[in-house]
């Protein structure tokens, strides 16, 4: 038998643990220093307890004969997609119930979509990127390429109308640099897709950070509806990075060399997976309720606030970044022409603060950084003064 | 944009719609009759006590910040695996914590490990075969070949050295079939795949189901650990089919083309998955507590004991069946040399029983029945009286 030979295209990446060893390090030397962490990806805070008694009782229906589920629907319960389409209501959009596909999170359906693709198109990313939508195509061997983001565009790639692209991932709010694109450029993206028969696969997954007037959802952009596919995560939304739900919206009229999109992933799902979790389909309703809107808000304003806080000391300093408004991410640039490790080793050397150096995410990483909200408020104000000082001083 | 072309390889299923809709119809012309199903697929009874409460300790862990869980490692915790890891030692085989990989199911896994092969590599599976194998593979463009089963092999199908096959699915206990190959004919599948290079992919979801002295792993027959990946499932097992839960193994020392196929797994789980419900992790370990087995032996004795009244009637009637002592499932010859939808027909139109034609399986199917153990203990019996009547008055 062969291995699938295009594994070999796949680039380790440290990051994460070169992060993890620097600091380990740092800390086995200097065991008086309070190491603060804002490089963290993942939420902090607990989920909310409407959610939790949600899941609760799902778990509980599952002990008597009377209110027992066995296989759910490869789609997701009815009553999940109705609170999904009712939450799209609330800002504006429409997307029926049976046009979304309930999954166990936007990593998976991100990674499977391609499934549903042929081997020979070729993909448009950004520069940086979250490295899954180019490690899942590499592996299944195909062609990706780049769209710059920089400060020349504030870390929003647009178009380039010379090169062509069949199938383009857009992440936005974007992770790594927290940038949201606004109507007009997502319109842009979307005429570009219309004119040259191309899919964009739209991650909204940070889309409740979004508070200006940026779109939630791509289908908010006329035309998007027939060329989109928009996936989305309750991890960022409400906490659920450990529970472990998303979605994926596939209008019905998207149709491509006379097959339905949506009749494609259908009878992918229904043969690779086979639903999601009784208990965990519960808390995901609940979410989208009145109540649960109200609950998990308070999370969202609580990052946000740390968010606030980074972005007030960047401003002070005069440091330019994007993110931090609609994005639990803040994109830096280094200060005085730094590298990103170098101003890594800098900042944990001298301030006891840890980050994500931007190389991590591409080319265009280098010379930026990555700081989260996610930690506690006392935290990030402790951080972001140990770091105005730091900056202040030199 | 081009779509993947070889979904249009895929045969629309209609069997199950098929029987619904005949079913339906049934009931609608005649109110009056009591239909009872065995053509059940999925489990029935709710899950033992200290598993969901477990899963229920798990949701409750979600509501503090000083025990919330966010995103789970990719193959599973610890403890998870430990539990999985002793559940094998208690039947006599070594799998070790880390070579397995905790998923939302076997399915998933069924489908999802192709990923990590070359689409060049031709398929074989046995006829009649769970249709996930073929259609998955299908889907990815690759070949398939069939290794017959019939009456003549007892529905076990066996290597033909003449084939060159790269890859091989086996379920035993089988889906649809019921019947478990013996240690002895599973080393001559093993000497096969050594011979060839080749790979299986063995299905064990139904081996709890096993009570006589067939192999309740692969890994329990030597040289295994050479030439087999082994997918299980807590969904017959623990009746997990809307929790969700199931491991793939993947030892350590299985390498093909210099490449490890375990750390190929982990880095395509890395990329497209992101881990399992932290309740739902909590509940599958506590299945395999020594309190967790005890209590699971309840639902499988129950319907192990349908199986066996499904059994002692089929012996009575003198009819040819395999299954039904290891295997939730009974699969037998239509009587009186009928057509499996025939028979279908027959049985439901005169004893208001419905069971599932064995031709949805695979051509070998044709001429064959399936019947499950998963209704309840006295519709079970009525059905089988019904049955009985029926045929003997002919």
């Amino acid at each position: 038998m062969k291995v699938n030979e295009y594994f070999d295209r796949l680039v380790p990446n440290y990051l994460f643990a070169d992060v993890a060893r620097k600091t380990g390090e740092f800390a086995a030397a200097h065991p008086e220093k309070e190491i603060i962490r804002l490089g963290i990806g993942d939420v902090t805070l607990p989920l909310a307890p409407i959610v939790v008694a949600a899941m609760k009782k799902g778990c509980e229906d599952l002990l008597y004969q009377e209110t027992f589920k066995g296989y759910p629907e490869y789609e997701g319960y009815d009553f999940v997609r109705e609170a999904i389409s009712g939450y799209y209501k609330s800002f504006g959009v429409t997307v029926l119930p049976d046009e979304i596909f309930v999954s166990d999170g936007a990593k998976s359906d991100c990674g499977n979509l391609p499934d549903i693709f042929a081997q020979d198109n070729t993909i448009l990313v950004t520069d940086p990127v979250y490295p899954v939508y180019v490690d899942a195509n590499l592996m299944a061997g195909r062609k990706i390429i780049y769209a710059s983001s920089g400060k020349e565009n504030h870390f929003l790639a647009m178009p380039d109308k010379s090169v062509k692209a069949d199938i383009i991932y857009l992440c936005s709010p974007n992770n790594p640099t927290g940038a949201a694109y606004s109507a007009e450029q997502l319109k842009v993206w979307v005429d570009y897709a219309l004119e040259n028969d191309a899919l964009i696969l739209y991650d909204a997954a940070y889309e409740a950070f979004i508070k200006d007037d940026s779109p939630r959802s791509i289908f908010s952009v006329e035309g998007a509806r027939e060329c989109a596919i928009e996936l989305c995560s309750l991890s960022k939304t409400a906490g659920f990075t450990g529970t472990r739900c998303g979605y994926t919206v596939i209008p019905k009229e998207l149709v491509r060399d006379g097959h339905s999109l949506h009749a494609m992933w259908y009878r992918r799902q229904a043969t690779k997976f086979n639903g999601v979790s009784w208990p965990v389909q519960c808390a995901a309703a609940a979410v989208f309720s009145d109540e649960g809107l109200r609950q998990i808000r308070h999370n969202l304003d609580y990052y946000r606030r740390n968010a606030q806080v980074i972005s007030d000391a960047l401003d002070e300093l005069g440091i330019y970044y994007t993110g931090g408004k609609n994005s639990p991410y803040i994109w830096l640039e280094c200060p005085n022409g730094m590298g990103s490790w170098e101003f890594f080793d800098y900042l944990l050397e001298n301030a006891a603060v840890v980050g994500t150096p931007g190389e991590g995410f591409g080319e265009n990483g280098k010379g930026y950084f990555r700081l989260t909200s996610f930690g506690s408020y006392e935290k990030t104000v402790e951080a972001v003064e140990r770091i105005k000082a730091l900056i202040n001083q030199r």
